[in-house]
């Protein structure tokens, strides 16, 4: 194995887009600047500097030079949905009172809520206007049903959190909203950019969409299945009363006393020490775990035969490992 | 006096715009909905609904108007301006923690701080959506700034209250961000539209940045000479810590004693029950309640100045009324 193949599929993915993404943190670092009020470079650079991956700028940029764009709108349009993603960040900590993201403290803890909002507001408006640069209608339109579909799938999960009436389908839904709309926004509108055929588009969007919605379902396996990661604790979704898929599966199948067990911890919020231990004992029963990680496992096929659409390239393969590694973490 | 002479001028701006702004409202009912998420909606039509004089939209409609468009857009953009104005209070109200607006509970205390920020985001994102409509990337533009300069001078708010070294400038600017950005763009926007001269967009955009700090003013000043209105209550800026035109003016004059009184109330927040009788005595002292009223005029009478560059016509008096009427109030 070289020393290349060693290395993370979007760790290969920054290598070979290094320039273009050197310029996209430069761009976020000069629109996040305010002339007047310098809490809003302080609390963004929390955020934008804490060493994130940039996977979803990742995604615009890769996408623009698949589809073979060679103008300097993609850097823009980068930046344009890492500052929605920083703005429901800022948003989502408040929300969730969350305490902790990236292994540091949250910006609503450091400073508080109102600079939280604010900013993320801030940082929503900016990312209208580095969008403008491109002159694009359409490709404004997406970016702005994106942050809708966001939004909405924010206010969905709120509202049917410890509802055990809800179904796999709300949950893709919400999946969609709270992570795979901006992915797919993502990659499309970098693929717009281009001079490519509708259809190319499409399987741009639909690669994001399928990955983005791969990488929550992990996601929220793990909560119940991985090691602690820094700034995220397993069971985090049981105490939070999330319904996430193991849970769904797992209550599809539920006898009498397994029903009791979670409309006590789901439903009702009340989660001991054993609980976790407990959940996991009856998603085990159900095969509820090995459920949710073929689940995961066929949104990230789909996201690989999207790209058959697409030039092959090492770009393509590079997109292709990355829909692989989202779901290698699960076994 | 005419029946109609009597009518307020937002009433008879009202009036003449009538079949206008039942679109717009029709517009606003339409876009605020959701497939999935039916507390957007709730929480939406809680404030929409809730019998505000739609100024900020009327602004939209009349300056469309008045430069003589026949289209269907500016009923958008006078939805798109509404939106961005309605979650502007849902987050404020988040940041100001308050209970009350427009004589209702806020909808942070009927739902939760979590509605009342991912709702305000949505709407944000269906005002973009609506903007996308008119085809048109300066508008797209103009709005775009003029969120980022609303969340700017919000900021600038937060993190200079309580600080008695804020200057008149400061303020202007504070106002600006707060109230007049979105009144300038909503006029501004709506002469964009129509087939007019760079100048009449400047002139429209310039009447209502006047208008919206003549407006500013007017209601800082009311909130320590004011009675009691519905909704907000006489004392809660000095309450609240807010270094308003006023006290800026009774500063730059206070002697010794004054100055520690300042210090005390909007400096540390210990304000008690006989404090907004001080204040309004030292402010009469120095005169400070008749210089800030002086300025509003000033700002009433540019925005009348620069009304003289549009068309001649019934509602361009009707919008000079209007600039009269929101400092009529203080004498």
């Amino acid at each position: 194995m070289t020393l290349d193949a060693a290395l993370k599929p979007h760790d290969r993915l920054a290598a070979a887009l290094s320039d273009d993404l050197a310029q996209v943190t430069q761009t976020l670092h000069d629109y996040m600047q305010s002339d007047y009020a310098p809490r809003i470079p302080q609390v963004s650079a929390h955020l934008i500097d804490a060493g994130g991956k940039r996977l979803r700028p990742m995604l615009t940029v890769a996408a623009a030079r698949l589809c073979g764009y060679t103008g300097p709108h993609h850097i823009h349009l980068a930046a344009t949905v890492e500052f929605i993603h920083t703005a429901t960040l800022l948003h989502d900590d408040v929300v969730d009172e969350s305490k902790q993201r990236r292994g540091r403290p949250t910006a609503n803890l450091l400073w508080d809520n109102m600079s939280s909002v604010l900013v993320g507001d801030y940082l929503f408006s900016r990312a209208f206007q580095l969008m403008t640069v491109t002159g694009s209608m359409p490709i404004l339109a997406a970016l702005a049903d994106a942050s809708a579909t966001i939004a909405e799938g924010e206010v969905l999960q709120l509202t049917t959190a410890r509802d055990l009436g809800a179904t796999a389908d709300t949950y893709i839904r919400v999946a969609r909203g709270k992570t795979a709309a901006l992915f797919s926004a993502a990659t499309k509108v970098g693929a717009m950019l281009a001079d490519v055929s509708a259809a190319q588009v499409q399987a741009m969007h639909d690669y994001g969409d399928a990955l983005g919605i791969a990488f929550q379902i992990a996601d929220d396996l793990l909560d119940y299945t991985g090691t602690d990661a820094i700034g995220k604790n397993r069971g985090d979704d049981l105490r939070e009363g999330k319904l996430t898929l193991p849970v769904i599966y797992a209550l599809a199948q539920a006898d009498a006393d397994e029903r009791i067990f979670w409309e006590r911890t789901i439903g009702k919020g009340d989660v001991g020490d054993d609980d976790l231990a407990e959940a996991l004992r009856i998603m085990t029963r159900h095969g509820a775990l090995a459920e949710t990680a073929a689940e995961a496992r066929r949104w990230s096929a789909r996201a690989k035969a999207a790209l058959q659409a697409l030039p092959d390239q090492p770009l393509r393969d590079m997109l292709a490992d990355l829909a692989d590694f989202v779901v290698e973490r699960l076994s």
